[in-house]
């Protein structure tokens, strides 16, 4: 069995790559090569079979036709410009989240146009699909309604990703993944940042800042469960999907007062002491247009399966990130 | 004030054009400059203004940025390559409905980084992005899904029209069209030419076939409606759309029976008795994955109006069509 992971270097990609290295199968079928490509070349890991490392820009002519020659019969295509870059540089964003996905499944078909050849493709999609209006609970039969560039760009990848497998080019699956919390690192500026830093930095002892109240609901699921999704989405049999090629992942409904609770049963007063109220209207509003929660029985009934509880959620950080250690809080 | 027809040729260009002479005036402002382009160049009407006829294949490099250098103040984007063709050739169908409309898209964008300017777009889509499963009333916050490649590609420019939009690159308005009833012309081979056959052929003493059963139910729109629709959206405040810059537009929910009750009403049991039974299989399977109905309170709430009874739509034909004339019958 021949893997490509697109979008090897990044988070949920190298989780992934080492995740599949674990499992060392799909579906029961020995994992025997595997190519990691990103925009940079993506870390060798310790792995028996075959492997490569490339380099690769889906959106420059020749680089999708390249990683298609292999055959792989599994692609995982994670690589993406994020929301924020794909925001500020509208040019960017277009040439590598639709040109760069429209380029991939091109090469698909002209691979399949030599000898026969439809592969697998895991897409990753988002609920930044969604935006306002919307309703308390969204199922997966309400309009997409991107309000930024990149849940346009994503959306139109789940156009695409359904016809090319109506039509026999491939045989698709998108998962849209929740918000992740607890993203490992250092915070950065994205507006969602804050759902996993109020958690990260007060385990390891520092201080986070929440500019928004402790009532802002959302949707989240740890990486370890994207991870999971990923895996799962490889190995179902497609034919269950029927047209609604792309589903919405389990995740948590919980407020910013949930995670903070589950915080302290885990960690303690000390804990969640480190967090410095910082209202911020501006983060306050952007993400007063985001989704609370999903109908998502359709994913459950599929098999995948998110968290049950925050606690679990920060336990999965500790466990993963934090070599099972907290640090200990007066 | 600049006027700009993509797909001036087609059945609906022409009907667009003939009504937008007849007006003279968009918001009241008059209709100088009129430039109509199409695959082949369309007819030349009569006009008092400025008038241009192109011929333009809006997927060939530079054709775009030509017909926006003039720098229209309202572009009706009506080219596609319809249903059957996309379906047929999967290639010409993405390039025209896809990179065509992108092009179209971008030529604003650059068009509009030189000095500022902001178009009125109205995009045409139809319902045929909709697709299996659909509940009976389809309302505009159901998920679209196209089981066709032309459906995918006007759902993709529906998703580009409002992230363009959002962006303050033109002032999109996309209308997703019923299915037109009574097509002038001849008969043709598409799946849906019997919902206009059975009424054109035989107001005109002709035999008509009717492939499925009486209780098939379908929603449609006139041509003189479709006509309508688009000088309306040309004209309508835009910011009154908010996200949803896509609006399914009024139609007739109608069983095949409803429309032979209608014929009869006006053109008597002689011309029903034309209308020859002949099941076939493969177009009844088709149709049944279409829509049957749509909520459309939006849409009228902004003014559009379709027909109230398929009496009217066929008197609508009587009158546009077999000037006021039918054929009397034994």
């Amino acid at each position: 069995m021949r893997i490509l992971v697109i979008g090897a270097a990044g988070m949920i990609g190298r989780k992934l790559v080492h995740a599949l290295l674990q499992a060392g199968t799909v579906n029961g079928k020995p994992i025997r090569y595997l190519t990691l490509a990103d925009i940079v070349a993506p870390e060798r890991p310790d792995f028996d079979g075959e492997i490569e490392t490339i380099a690769s820009d889906l959106s420059r002519p020749g680089a999708a036709k390249r990683l298609i020659s292999l055959r792989p019969d599994i692609i995982f295509h994670l690589a993406a410009v994020v929301s924020g870059e794909a925001e500020a540089d509208f040019e960017k964003g277009y040439r590598v989240n639709l040109d760069g996905t429209l380029s991939l499944f091109e090469a698909i078909r002209h691979e399949g146009m030599e000898r026969p050849y439809t592969p697998r493709v895991v897409f990753t999609s988002s609920i930044v699909v969604f935006g306002e209006p919307l309703p308390p609970i969204i199922s997966d039969t309400h309009c997409v309604t991107p309000l930024t560039s990149y849940g346009t760009q994503k959306a139109i990848g789940e156009l695409l990703l359904a016809d090319y497998s109506r039509k026999g080019i491939l045989d698709g699956i998108g998962i849209r993944l929740p918000t992740i919390s607890i993203r490992p690192g250092k915070p950065n500026r994205a507006a969602s940042g804050f759902f996993s830093s109020i958690l990260r930095e007060p385990l390891i002892g520092e201080e986070a800042i929440l500019p928004v109240s402790e009532t802002v609901r959302h949707w989240f699921a740890s990486p370890r469960a994207a991870t999971r999704f990923l895996l799962h989405a490889a190995e179902i049999d497609t034919r269950s999907l029927g047209h609604l090629r792309t589903i919405t992942m389990p995740g948590l409904s919980a407020t910013v007062g949930d995670q903070i609770e589950a915080l302290r049963r885990v960690a303690g007063d000390g804990a969640t002491q480190l967090i410095r109220r910082e209202p911020n209207e501006a983060i306050a509003s952007i993400i007063a247009g985001w989704p609370q929660g999903f109908d998502t029985r359709r994913a459950e009934a599929l098999g995948f399966q998110g968290e049950a509880s925050f606690e679990e959620i920060i336990r999965v950080h500790i466990e993963d990130e934090l070599g099972n250690r907290i640090r200990e809080h007066a």
